[in-house]
């Protein structure tokens, strides 16, 4: 399970559409282990088949992006931090991220669209 | 795709694990429709059989519960406000709430739980 989270200048390029997001820009990503609700299908039984309901488990952990177009231009301007249970990481991970990130190249890198507003 | 929101007397509450949630208790429902993401399961593949991503489509609607124990007190103290596209709903799908929400009883109506901070 996985959400994601701007600060003001990430949410506004988002709602703009502006590409490539500013300097500045924070973007924080959640990530939790789901597990199948038992309690939620036994309220959904009979309106859909089969098992409908994950919610989150327990966390894994929170990534940071951070652009700076000088700092970190050899990896696209973004900077990746990155925490499991409140303590920060190694460095190794962060120097995997940009090469999976390429397919949203187009997008800045940025694989998480702006939600619509229900 | 649904999240949860809540204000900060519903915050208080779920981190205290204070039942039943104190008057005032805002809680927000979004809910989305979902799709696959080809793009995220692109960079998946290879690593998790099958298609594996799915992410937020099309949005279907806000649902906020107000707890007012002495105006909503027929129904466990909850109230219930829906909006599409921004335009509240019609009174009749909250007289339906009530009844599906009984297996949470326990947790004063409330299936979402809190989750835990990555």
């Amino acid at each position: 399970m996985r959400a994601q989270l701007g600060n003001d200048i990430a949410m506004k390029a988002y709602r703009e559409g502006k590409l490539p997001f500013p300097d500045g820009t924070i973007i924080a990503a959640l990530h939790w282990n789901y597990v199948l609700s038992e309690e939620n299908n036994k309220v959904l039984a009979g309106q859909f088949p089969g098992a409908q309901s994950f919610v989150v488990g327990s966390a894994v952990n929170v990534q940071f992006v951070v652009k700076d177009s000088i700092k970190y231009a050899a990896t696209g301007g973004w900077g990746v931090a990155e925490f499991t249970d409140g303590k920060p990481g190694s460095e190794a991970p962060h120097k995997t991220c940009f090469a999976c990130h390429q397919p949203a190249k187009d997008r800045d890198f940025v694989f998480a669209h702006y939600a619509p507003t229900p």
